[in-house]
């Protein structure tokens, strides 16, 4: 935890913050801190700052918060991705957080197991622990990322889709173009759909590339999904530093 | 498992293949092959072809193997990364094998735990596991990586890093330069050096530096090192391919 974070209706009057959970076991356990020591705190889609403890005991830690920090830009990429078992969503989840991705879409794709649709990890509480996992760890951000469900895979192309911003990048095994190739000259944002680890099947490219989704090929071997997220989004930034230069 | 690996002396004349452990049971539970039925196959270290199914029982799965196909190149960039959290260790090591690294030098840092060098995670056998699982997730490569433990630093840096061939580069947080800066014109392999989530320390950096390493940043957010890992072999695998184009 690089950064403790607050909802807003937990701040009181004159900037005090007053923790009695793990948040503050994190504070006396790992971080160790003692009164007029300082942490870097955040308030949940909001800014940053430090928060000064008043007091500390084995009840509750007491901070005078001082927010002065606005989080850097959102990485502009939207995710969308073929819903990956439990374990693996909460890795991704976490590590989009990480990175700053501002939505990410979990969708139905036929190679897509029905019980992922009914685990624990979709639950919105348990979306959000991993979520703030990740900004805990970004340690300069507070945004959460937006995360959408779309249990029907037609239903999202046909009604979700289209009203999505972006150049559209579709990840898929075996086709010629790379990256470079497809990535978009302007800086408009980008909407990577990343496929299942068995890929999306073939009526699944058809309904991407209907959409307007350009298709490339990350190399021979097969990625799992968060490596290959994490891949993908570092080319992405990295194209775009070197196009805007 | 997408790749059944087998080890060379396990193969017996005629090019016959006999397999009784997990590999057997995963050919009839979840590939759920018949006789006749082929599935991918690679001789650890080795070439890669098909196993043809011969027979098959609760006991032992008999494959007639035809090797026929050479892995694609490694990834020209050897790890040498401050030992992570054994979670974090298997992680990486499984990641590193399916992307194509060659070599990874794990060492100790002042911010790296000393008891995480006496984990089992670092076992010999438990390192092979996690390489295997990374090849047979890769599904075209066969190579195990080197894994070289240094349990101190100053003795790496003195006697195993002179000896390293390869630009020399730097993660580290802070420092102006990005990565497209330092990276070398030439195509020479690269050392890559990801320090521990805290970061090397500064007598740490200064050997490094000595040593030849151009230091560069990521940007403000504090990736997890799997993630930074992804993100920077992405990113060096993309800067090659625009280097040469």
């Amino acid at each position: 935890m690089n950064l403790v974070l607050f909802e807003e209706h937990e701040l009181q009057t004159g900037g005090l913050l007053v923790l009695s959970d793990v948040r503050a076991e994190h504070i006396r356990k790992v971080l160790g801190l003692l009164v007029d020591d300082s942490l870097r705190i955040g308030m949940i889609n909001g800014t940053l700052g430090r928060g000064t403890v008043l007091s500390i005991d084995a009840e509750a830690v007491t901070l005078a918060v001082q927010l002065d920090r606005e989080p850097p830009p959102l990485v502009p990429v939207e995710l969308i991705l073929a819903l990956p078992r439990p374990i693996m969503l909460q890795r991704i989840l976490k590590q989009a957080a990480t990175i700053g991705v501002g939505r990410i879409h979990l969708l139905r794709s036929a190679k897509v197991e029905k019980s992922f649709f009914h685990s624990p990890a979709l639950l919105p509480e348990k979306i959000r622990e991993r979520l703030l996992e990740g900004l805990a760890q970004a340690t300069v951000d507070t945004r959460l990322p937006e995360v959408c469900i779309h249990p029907l895979f037609k239903v999202f192309v046909q009604d979700a889709l289209p009203e999505l911003e972006g150049c559209r990048l579709l990840a898929h095994p075996g086709v010629l173009p790379t990256l470079p190739e497809v990535f978009p000259r302007s800086k408009e944002r980008i909407l990577l759909a990343v496929g299942p680890e068995g890929g999306w099947n073939d009526y699944e490219v058809s309904c991407f590339l209907e959409q307007g989704f350009a298709a490339f090929a990350m190399g021979s071997r097969i990625l799992h999904v968060d490596t290959a997220v994490a891949v993908l989004l570092g080319q992405l930034a990295l194209l775009r530093t070197l196009t805007a230069g």
